[in-house]
């Protein structure tokens, strides 16, 4: 499928809702999950797309459209900030990613993209040029692939209690 | 995890909202994409999902229930049928899989089991015994799987568009 943001805009609209369709309300016991030391559990998930949201795609894609290559993204630290005092609920960290990304959702579509801008250019620290359109389409992928993370943490978690099946669910050792 | 029918019921309850949420009226440019020749679109997966609560869950719960593994299961076609007459769209699949869904859950709770029923064996033609808290674990699992799936088959779509990002989402190439 080539890049279209008429394709794209549904998408991205709805990642807060799925999020939420999946684990508002849940027990702790699964939106604390993790495959295992150093990975990440579904809170942790939604924290990281609350950071991306507020340093990563809007904010690169304006330094493309405002400065070209000429001026190198911020390099993007991919762990959540640390975050003060008492620990977010889960309801509460789905509510700021549903409120920043309508809000970036809005910006978005206040530049009314062309065909042009979105073939400008950007620098990213590691990858050297990339068009807005990669960012873009980065944006949908990066949600999706941490929608798919999800639904593959808290599936692990039976992983010894499906018995035999476990040979038919390669999700659970992937 | 061990499996608890207490922890299991939420997520079992959601998955007809987590599909609805990420499907429900995208453009069938995502809901009829594949991952390639042979493989199944969101809509295809949605339809397997359904065709599983008919002749999957329930009805081996139940064989187990009544039978033990003295009667084997019967052997479950992971294709769904061919529908006769026009296709049903997305958001008719969807509501039928809520409905049926919620059908099983209800007769779920009406068994009201117990350890001593959860622990109770039937016959699986290739793997053997397996317990019903197997079966009802692999459940779970099984929705969580066809999840992550969903996301990837979308995501993958942009497994081009993406540029250079590609290295960072393996899951465009799982």
């Amino acid at each position: 499928m080539n890049f279209d943001l008429s394709a794209q805009i549904p998408l991205l609209e709805r990642t807060p809702a799925m999020l939420r369709a999946m684990l508002d309300g849940l027990p702790s016991e699964w939106t604390d999950a993790t495959e295992g030391p150093e990975t990440w559990s579904p809170y942790v998930i939604v924290g990281h797309l609350v950071h991306c949201e507020r340093v990563n795609w809007v904010p690169r894609a304006r330094m493309i459209l405002e400065h070209g290559p000429a001026r190198p993204f911020a390099p993007f630290d991919r762990e959540p900030p640390p975050r003060e005092g008492a620990r977010q609920t889960l309801g509460d960290l789905l509510d700021e990613f549903a409120g920043v990304r309508a809000e970036n959702l809005a910006t978005l579509a206040s530049w009314r993209l062309d065909e042009r801008q979105l073939a400008l250019e950007g620098l990213h620290t590691e990858f050297g040029r990339v068009t807005l359109s990669q960012l873009l389409a980065t944006w949908v992928a990066h949600d999706l692939a941490h929608v798919a993370q999800v639904a593959r943490v808290m599936a692990k978690q039976y992983r010894e209690a499906v018995g035999p099946w476990r040979a038919f669910l390669p999700i659970l050792d992937r």
